[in-house]
């Protein structure tokens, strides 16, 4: 996977400036956003395995060199940069699927200049892009109150990767399975599916259709069964099979409805699979579903749905389609001594947190409810008794004091000087892990509209070194 | 590029299925939509090249075989007719760029039902995707009447591909450079971009950073004016170092605005460099700008900007993600008989247009103003005086005559008996077709906002077929 030169033209540009004008400089990156979709209190981290694949195999072809000497922008010493690039660099993460707040550092990387700038266009894109799902998965998930969520919005996937990595963020943010079967067989995810109105179509009538499925698939007998009518002939059609199957040894999976009233042909449809006996036969739902639909499915109209396919509200996260993720610099290091570094800006609310931190999350003593995060200089001691302030610039300048609290730190070491030290879980692993953590927060922070806001803190040394340059750079 | 395991789990069951009880089956499918984005009138087709690409290169490798094995669904003749895969059909599309309109089939395939059946999800997935960008870089163009766009949102597309053919369909639909290099290189577009705020704080001030760049660059001096103070600094700063580039030999290029109230920036910073004996200075505003905003700034506002650069709006197409583009059957063949296919549906918008189509695109005799488009059933020939309906099942029935008019297939060949008859233009070539193919549409079909209805029309014979196979299937 080689994605080097998704990349903007200038970051390319800037990269050849430092090469000649600051080229000792190391430049120390934080990725943050500040804003969480869907008005949610928290996102759910995606995308690093993919972010560590990038970087260990950033290079640049013969056909990329000619392409960019061709621009005329470049100087050969660039260009020769280019042709033997490799990380030397650090970098630490937040794993996936972890749930982050605003302005907290999710990836921090450290590098010569020339180096890390390069690293921004891609990496955004792909922990913004995988984080989005993940986030969008998660409120799906926490709707359907424990049923299985399917994934299946290849089609209407922003292109093959937005299906396909998509996918697998949809996974770590609760999904039980994809119908994407390269994510299936890359990621170890169980694909799932059955068929389509094209089937019913091709036979001359609907119970041919479900008899030659019973008859190819008697395991995976899961009938869609609204391609004429469900309640007169859909689900009457699927009983008859299911009874074959039955007689047969076999055990009936359910039924598939994709259109209508989808509450009301549910009931009936329960209602009648029940009465001929088949109690256990799931219902599925699907048809431009999302966390919104599936919450009034569940709680106001008392559905009766075992399981949901989603498809594309939820691969390209359609009620909100941008996690707007940024790169900052933060710090620039020379012979040895480390200036923090910060950005300004005309809103308050955009003001960065300079210098390299460490990001906690604060726990009740000996327990596993998390109550709060703090966002502290990177080496700085957590004390039993800690000032704090909030790490939103716009929220007063309160101090706090915290205390009686275990803290985690949340980034871990991914590489260190250009060597990878870190194995990313499987998918499924990560799923775990990941429900783990957002079950740690506070349950009111998890609902999906007007969620309590979790409280993020920064150090009183932190908030001091942003005063610090906040008042150098207005002078 | 091979992306044929990008495909829902239950193409392949269905195309396993078909293989035992209805191998000789020949399927047609139609790809169309029923709802433009954005309420706009037509979406500007995009994607066909990458469909081609991804039918010629279709195959499994023995990995993607042991996996499909591992999950005992397929038989072994399957799994055989998989590894040895090559698509012996007849394809036939709208060519890209070109302006369409719901109901339309975009694409038609035909072949063995146990292929067609294999690529719905990845023609669809690439087809929706490119469609639904350039779509909306259409109307962004549209808004800023003109004036160049730079499309530069790699960093908040939907993942790798959604950066690099999502700049492709923003090109396609009209923008005029992408920063994206990948995208430049592989298709033969303007790269674009200067300078992130991270140049600018690299160094100790603001003039330093801008007299370096001017220095590397002087011929794309761009210069970024909005780090610290647009008015009181960044524009000032921009000017002395102009002044040193005219000194110099060079030409400046301009100014870019990223942050803050643009219309009021542009128009003191435009005054400040006219002032300073630069009138031929561009002013390039960015900063979440949509078409919306980029109306407002030129028509409201007046605000004298020279060129947009336009991120996640554009290439999320964030106020309206999906093009809901659907892959429907309209005839089966079998021994020499082609039977026609309708998918009913509760809802009667939902009806398709059954059997193979011909669309024609009608213009006013010797213009070129084109007045309805109108869809066929194949090998039908129109008639110079021609009874129709409305295609919109939502019409009332009523028919209306047709005369006095030129007509043009907007369908060609693409492949035929599995060869590729047809060889795309250039990315450059298409934006220039599309934009002349814009340009035959009735203006009140341009606008933004509640856009003029554009005819679209069924011929008699069609909607004939569609009642007949309507109360067939009522029965």
């Amino acid at each position: 996977m080689n994605l080097s030169m998704i990349t903007d033209l200038y970051e390319l540009s800037m990269a050849n400036g430092y090469q000649q004008v600051l080229p000792k400089e190391v430049g120390v990156f934080d990725i943050f956003f500040r804003r969480v979709p869907d008005n949610g209190s928290f996102v759910v981290t995606a995308g690093l395995a993919q972010a560590i694949e990038v970087i260990s195999d950033f290079h640049f072809s013969q056909e990329d060199l000619a392409y960019l000497q061709s621009l005329k922008l470049f100087t050969d010493d660039f260009l020769t940069f280019l042709e033997n690039f490799h990380f030397s660099g650090d970098l630490s993460a937040i794993p996936e699927g972890t749930p982050v707040f605003p302005r907290e550092p999710l990836l921090t990387i450290s590098g010569p200049l020339i180096q890390t700038q390069l690293f921004e266009t891609i990496l955004l894109n792909i922990i913004n892009h995988q984080s989005l799902i993940a986030t969008k998965a998660r409120r799906i998930c926490y709707a359907a109150q424990g049923r299985p969520i399917m994934e299946f919005g290849a089609r209407r996937a922003q292109g093959p990767s937005a299906a396909t990595l998509g996918a697998r963020a949809a996974v770590i943010g609760g999904c039980a399975s994809t119908s994407n079967l390269l994510t299936a067989e890359k990621f170890g995810i169980a694909s799932a599916g059955t068929m389509a109105h094209s089937w019913i179509e091709a036979f001359p009538d609907e119970l041919t259709a479900f008899e030659k499925w019973a008859e190819l698939y008697p395991d995976n007998s899961a009938l869609l069964v609204d391609t004429y009518d469900v309640i007169n002939s859909g689900v009457p059609n699927a009983i008859k099979v299911f009874k074959e199957l039955v007689a047969k040894g076999h055990q009936p999976v359910g039924i598939r409805i994709d259109s209508g009233d989808i509450s009301h042909l549910a009931k009936l449809a329960r209602k009648q699979l029940d009465d001929a006996g088949f109690p256990n036969a799931k219902i599925t739902a699907s048809n431009a579903l999302n966390e919104a639909t599936i919450q009034s499915l569940l709680l106001n109209q008392k559905a009766p749905i075992d399981n949901f396919g989603v498809g594309e509200d939820l691969i390209t996260s359609a009620s909100d389609p941008v996690l707007s993720g940024v790169y900052k610099l933060v710090a620039v290091k020379h012979l040895g001594q480390t200036v923090a570094k910060i950005k300004i800006s005309d809103s308050r609310e955009k003001v960065t947190l300079p210098g390299i931190k460490s990001l906690y999350r604060l726990y009740n003593k000996n327990s596993h409810q998390a109550f709060a995060d703090v966002i502290a200089l990177k080496n700085e001691q957590l004390t039993t008794e800690m000032l704090v302030r909030s790490a939103d610039p716009l929220d007063t300048k309160q101090k706090i004091t915290l205390s009686n609290f275990d803290s985690m730190p949340l980034q871990t070491d991914i590489f260190i000087n250009g060597k990878v030290v870190y194995t990313s879980p499987s998918v499924m692993a990560i799923q775990k892990q990941s429900q783990a953590a957002v079950q740690e927060l506070p349950e009111e922070t998890l609902r999906l509209t007007n969620p309590n806001k979790y409280p993020v803190y920064i150090t009183e040394k932190l908030a001091r070194l942003q005063e610090k340059l906040l008042n150098k750079q207005a002078h």
